[in-house]
């Protein structure tokens, strides 16, 4: 078993289509080729964590993937990063682990980013006047740098709670080329900008849908719980193309699921982003559309950024 | 993250007293202190195989275990074993992966075999006349090994299907310093030995109550599914004392679970290892009895051992 330290992933990934390689996941997906067992989860209280074992493997595929990823919220105040976990990768002909990769969370905030920029490039409108981010953590800072592969737009209006973070934010983003404006008002990237992602752990609507342009595409990515929200459900009522990344899972959580629990739109109203890729639904039709992608990320993401990396350092 | 490879783990396990840390764990799981999420899996198709994950920890223990146990049945045709796994310790007050232990299924098989010893150092009669072993395999050798530690005889007559099988097994163990009489008559085991141990796969009974005499104690540690059986269940009946490693196991799978379903013994006849071992229940009383231990596996027999290996290995 190849032992893969994060150093070493992170050296690897440059060369690694990201888009690509994670589009060809929710391609297979979609087309239901992807085996997803039930997550195993372990609750800690004191101190406080949780564990979670994700795995599973698509069908006629060499590969089966494991990954382990924790949460222990009392990490920073032991100089410590709070999500940690790791990938493993195995042989699927003969059961034999081939690659551990130590990521300690990086390749799924990544593969995360890159189910972004995928949506975007599938349903954004043709001209991206100004990109909306709401939020200023890692999520927020990782989408914006991937959306870099599908839009040649390097302005960006920024919102968050602090002026602290938002100043941190503008530093690191106007290194990666970006023209930033801060805001503490989430109306006001509504209002500027049609190419939005929501990237926090809400639990009430950030965005509201009388602020909503015509022609918007919208990216949902921060809401993973039942009970975290980023958008208003009427914004989802008002979208002409709803995108699940995975519908099954979006009807237990996330954006989607607390407007169908609004009875603000019905199960039939949404699309699979599989299938918006591979062209097997049609996505975005014209430029005033709006458009709307709820991710709450799914295993084969993983499967395939775990692949890709494991391929990257020569198999 | 330290990893071991099975070398490693060879020669740090001399240093460990396994049947301690085995009986710490039993004790810990009839106390109700383990927590054991259900078993996540996977079964493949072509070539056929299956993964299973089992994990879980102590609570108030400093670690928790993730096992991940694979069997490719192809895997011997490309010259591998066919099963196949290893154990990942990680911090429980962390959730840091501490050890990757890759020990290639061999940490269960010697777990398994301490439970036999175990079960043995508190059910068998005080006077061990001869003992019997069923089954010829890799488990049947650990076993009678293992039994080492808690019993001086060093007689044993085991029956096996195969003339060559038995002439191996004979080889083996008599330069581990045991006396072996092989038989393929199972009727002989019952007639001659007082201390048996049934580790085969069989899914019919091969030891018949008639033959089974006063004072002997069995272990079954071969049904881990609810379509093996090795113990007619007669036998279960006639014994005055019956143990399992987990009740709620035996309920689903093993000897006792056939025993249930053929209506020959009663739930509330059950008690569990962990508490036999602690005196929290009484054992045999008498060098008449006949006892039985039914042992299918817990998962804190994985926690306890890949714990000891860890902390032998310097922590």
């Amino acid at each position: 078993m190849k032992i893969v330290t994060l150093n070493q992933i992170l050296n690897a990934l440059p060369a690694i289509d990201l888009i690509d390689v994670i589009e060809q996941g929710f391609i297979a997906y979609s087309k239901g080729e992807v085996v997803v067992p039930p997550v195993g989860e372990m609750i800690f209280e004191e101190p406080p964590g949780d564990v979670h074992i994700k795995y599973g493997y698509i069908r006629s595929d060499d590969h089966f993937v494991i990954k382990i990823a924790s949460g222990f919220y009392n990490n920073p105040g032991l100089g410590l990063p709070s999500s940690g976990g790791m990938m493993l990768l195995f042989s699927q002909k003969t059961g034999q682990p081939l690659a551990a990769l130590l990521d300690e969370g990086k390749l799924t905030d990544l593969r995360t980013a890159a189910a972004g920029a995928i949506a975007a490039k599938h349903l954004a409108p043709t001209h991206v006047r100004r990109i909306g981010i709401v939020g200023t953590g890692i999520q927020a800072r990782l989408q914006l740098r991937q959306l870099k592969s599908v839009t040649t737009c390097r302005a960006a209006t920024v919102w968050g709670r602090s002026q602290e973070n938002l100043a941190e934010y503008r530093e690191e983003m106007e290194k990666d080329g970006f023209e930033i404006t801060t805001t503490q008002n989430s109306d006001q990237v509504a209002a500027e900008c049609n190419l939005i992602v929501t990237a926090t752990p809400s639990t009430e609507p950030l965005l509201r849908a009388e602020h909503i342009r015509p022609g918007t595409h919208i990216t949902a990515v921060g809401a993973d719980g039942p009970h975290k929200q980023e958008l208003d459900s009427a914004i989802l009522k008002m979208a002409d193309v709803l995108v699940a990344d995975s519908i099954a899972q979006c009807l237990e959580r996330g954006e989607i699921f607390r407007a169908l629990q609004n009875r603000q739109i019905a199960k039939e109203d949404l699309l699979e982003l599989g299938n918006v890729i591979s062209g097997a639904s049609e996505g975005r039709t014209s430029d005033e559309q709006i458009t709307i992608a709820d991710l709450t990320g799914v295993a084969v993401q993983d499967i395939q950024i775990a692949k890709a990396v494991y391929a990257g350092l020569g198999g």
